[in-house]
């Protein structure tokens, strides 16, 4: 019996494993997506198989997802037990830095992992996982084809003055760099935007990925001109536990006048800030709209007062604005966020219609507004998935 | 025969020692201008006399300014040379720093600098020094009336959103905020905008102060909303050798990647940095027009884009644009500068007059430019002597 060829999506983050499978005998389509979260402390397993099997919560013992090559394994096992009959053909990875060399998905070789491996430094948090997940991959499918997606990917079609930093000019060669990332996210919605709103896509469009990472993609015909972060996933927005914009005299002065360690500060910076410094409460924006306390009201306000800023300053980057996006977490279900965003913003061409939000219609502006407010799912497996599949074809 | 009353205003940069002195029997006249610069390695005096005295212009030997006190006094015995018939009634000194607390000028009492002292850890390059100059001055005219007149102060009209930074709450209440500089030209800017054009005053304003330090402000009815300047005078803009706006990261990189020292890193960002860093040749916008190198060239397009991102995000921070001005040395005599940022901003309003640009005219934007584009020189001492002129009449 012909088993099926399927692509297999990871994607590390620093203490889970997303994972997807899809059918690829034709166009991608979904068979399987899950999660192993809170990895090395007390994981658990969601997963949904589609029409075969039931859909799966468990916590797992710590031996099963110890680190990430256990989780996966734990995953794979219950893929392998629900899909008997499916035969990997490509694992699809996301990997969060693609240096100043990846403009596109890439096969990863030998020599390609070594050369990820040197990024390490600009993403010591999240590319070690990624990467460790590639090898774990590659021992499990040694047949398959393994390739990278990037999140700093699509962002390469960058002008020059949006990638540099006024620092000497050797640090750019360096490759401290404005990379951007989130750029599986924004891929896809440039397609998206390409077949449902070809006009749109060809136009000046801000695209607004609020999840509990969280940043802005300014695109020109459905490329990456401008982005809200820079060299690291900590710029720009503010996240859940992340402070995006800072003055980076602030770390001068935490680490010289109060004697905390870089490390401390690093530590502050990524997992304390954000809207759960603020708020004092949660990271997670339901929890916060359902407060209503003083503190986590101006977690929101200052949440969507950045949001408002660097539209400001990308619509600049752009010439004008034809259209804003909203995807993410946030951004494809918080109402009152996309309410308190375009407020007030017919200067800059965009006007809400309130019910059409209410709603959580595709086409959220007014039939006047002179910019399109659209709400566009975002699906990053997906990228991965057609990307692994493109270059298995052009492999074969 | 009765002396001439005067107020005398002192502005100590970190090498530097700007003075002036004004006439104060009515509304303050200036009398003379000066500086003393490269204290402290090869020292030299610039003063201005007016109708008094012929200009000066001579270098100093190094006991005549070996720090700022002796600066302070080289400069008040030309001063009292020229005019032995002044009587210093009030000293006004620019201080960097106010802290969260000080919105208005102050006389300095004894508790008033124990106080500012207090808000050394905040701008530890340059308050140190401002404080230097106001014992030196209280030393020298031990009965004329002190006051300070702070960079910050101009600036805490602005709404909470906009002082503060995504950090867990406690940060905020010890003083880590947005503070915003340059609030002394900006003071200036919104009094000449009220009295040569008092409905663009009224409006949304957004003021481009350029200089070696660079900053933008944005205003409703001559009241500070958002400034590009946050915690320190390193944030916003790229300025002549320091970075402006840049990522975190970078720091947390160069630190525990690329094994600097926290305070090689501030060197880096504060001395190293900027049109210098990028252009390799200079931190002078002049050297920068001529040069036509690559290099100078795109450190003058990072310094347009930036203002111009900047500028878009601060017209969302004010709910659109009635006008922009230009001040500071680059601001007031960069032709090029305001041609490149005002190209293709039709979109937020702004429409160019090129020539009336080229005369350097007050008005450079077209009659039917939907928001107003001005010229206004700044004058950040005459600010001083107003304020200390008015507390020493309130004093009287």
């Amino acid at each position: 019996m012909t088993k099926t060829p399927v692509a297999l999506t990871l994607n590390a983050g620093s203490s889970s494993l997303k994972f997807a499978l899809y059918d690829i005998s034709g166009t991608p389509v979904e068979l399987a997506s899950g999660l192993v979260d809170s990895i090395g402390s007390t994981p658990r397993l969601k997963a949904d198989f589609g029409a075969a099997a039931p859909s799966l919560k468990r916590d797992l013992t710590a031996a099963e997802a110890r680190d990430h090559v256990s989780a996966l394994n734990t995953a794979l096992s219950e893929l392998r037990q629900k899909f008997p009959n499916a035969k990997a053909s490509v694992v699809g990875h996301r990997v969060v830095h693609g240096g100043p060399v990846y403009a596109e998905p890439v096969e990863i070789t030998a020599e390609v992992l070594e050369e990820l491996r040197r990024f390490s430094p600009f993403a010591p948090i999240h590319q070690p996982h990624n990467l460790a997940g590639v090898e774990a991959a590659m021992a499990a499918f040694p047949d398959a084809l393994q390739v990278a997606c990037f999140d700093t990917a699509f962002h390469r079609s960058h002008p020059k003055v949006n990638d540099v930093f006024a620092l000497p000019r050797e640090y750019y060669d360096k490759g401290v760099r404005r990379y951007g990332f989130h750029g599986l996210s924004y891929d896809y919605i440039s397609g998206e935007l390409k077949r449902l709103a070809p006009l749109v896509h060809d136009g000046r469009v801000i695209v607004a990925h609020l999840g509990n990472g969280a940043s802005m993609c300014g695109m020109i015909g459905g490329h990456s001109i401008a982005s809200t972060m820079g060299f690291t996933a900590l710029d720009g927005l503010p996240m859940g536990t992340r402070t995006g914009q800072i003055d980076p005299g602030v770390i001068f002065y935490l680490v010289q006048q109060e004697g905390m360690s870089i490390d401390e500060v690093r530590q502050l910076f990524y997992s304390k800030s954000g809207l759960l410094g603020l708020s004092g409460l949660s990271n997670d924006m339901r929890t916060l709209e359902a407060a209503g306390t003083v503190e986590a009201n101006e977690a929101i306000d200052y949440f969507v007062f950045r949001i408002r800023r660097e539209l400001g300053g990308l619509a600049a980057a752009l010439g004008g604005l034809d259209a804003l996006v909203f995807c993410g977490g946030i951004g494809e279900n918080s109402r009152l966020i996309r309410e308190r965003v375009c407020e007030g913003m017919g200067w800059i061409g965009l006007e809400l219609d309130r019910e059409r939000n209410a709603r959580n219609d595709t086409l959220i502006s007014t039939e006047m507004s002179r910019a399109r407010i659209l709400v566009v799912p975002t699906n990053e497996e997906l990228v991965i998935a057609r990307a692994g599949t493109r270059l298995l074809e052009s492999a074969a």
